[in-house]
């Protein structure tokens, strides 16, 4: 067993202590998160921060760095008040993952990776056509966390499209026949296998 | 393929509707929060919201529902700015579940479900003896989500107890060695196994 106090933590070298915490706290969802410029440049970038904040109305959370100009994301969300999620599959996540890249604001992650588009009526903001679950979202807040400078991004989800067959009959979404995968920290992404699914606890 | 927009799902049965939400986004990672009330009751939740917040300070957050008597992680946490994070793995996951049932305040989950105690020397907070990855934390801020009553619960890592063994050379944590598992929705369990780790990427 290793047991690490606080001081242990701040003396590690920072990529090891970022790569250390990153991957403590357990299995993520993974989506690419797409986004346009006040310019029209598409941007897609992955995020493994997303949380549930409601069902009525229906909104999730996620959380953005610090703003800085390499991150497009946040800055594009502001403008636009919109942007989409899609759920990453086994066959996208290299791609998925390539769009952690640095590129830069007039380069779109699309034609860098090749990742597909797909727009809908309903958003500016664009999918990416080889996600299985494409979830289309509008602004709600941006609440800063003041003390290290990240943000919670809440929005209301105005759009959902996904495979009508993965819909079980008490509305669970089957994420795993539509081949989502999960990952942990930044690099390390794995293929899930049912184990059960319990019925609702009493005492 | 099914195509939803906002009305569809406000049009949904309000079970429906949040079982159908909170599946939708993807895997999770799942931790039992341990608490202990002002009257000294152990309490222990599963949560499937935990997001890294940052790695300098070492920080985690989870996002709490409205508060309620039902609800005594939120109440314990306020009283006693400290918190334990106890990874779920395949031993102990039905049991983990079997915490989200309405217990009273005066029952601790620890009793009702026969998941055993182990503290630490740093924490008035329980552990759970059989988890493999014990995170204590100590409360940095409960920032309110206004708008729909919940909260982001942000927390400093204090205390970290793992197997030596998980820890790779790089500082990544090999959660999937500990036999962590991921979920989906609020009744979902699964199993993991590694696809690939990629090289950090670059343009």
């Amino acid at each position: 067993m290793r047991h690490l106090l606080l001081n242990d933590i701040a003396e590690m070298n920072s990529r090891y202590r970022a790569t250390f915490i990153n991957s403590l706290s357990g299995f993520k969802s993974l989506n690419l998160v797409g986004t346009v410029s006040e310019t029209g440049v598409n941007n897609l970038a992955p995020f493994n921060s997303i949380v549930h904040i409601g069902a009525n109305p229906p909104c999730l959370g996620m959380i953005a760095r610090p703003a800085t100009e390499e991150h497009q994301t946040l800055a594009n969300i502001k403008a636009n008040k919109q942007y989409t999620l899609n759920a990453v599959n086994e066959s996208i996540f290299e791609q998925a993952h390539q769009c952690s890249a640095k590129y830069t604001a007039d380069q779109s992650e699309f034609t860098e990776t090749g990742l597909p588009l797909f727009y809908s009526e309903k958003l500016k903001a664009p999918y990416v056509a080889s996600s299985n679950i494409k979830i289309g979202l509008e602004l709600i807040e941006i609440i800063p966390i003041h003390f290290n400078q990240t943000s919670l991004i809440i929005g209301k989800i105005i759009e959902i499209i996904l495979p009508e067959s993965i819909i079980e009959e008490d509305g669970f979404v089957n994420i795993a026949k539509a081949g989502s995968i999960t990952c942990n920290g930044l690099d390390s992404y794995y293929k899930v296998s049912p184990l059960k699914r319990i019925p609702y606890a009493k005492p």
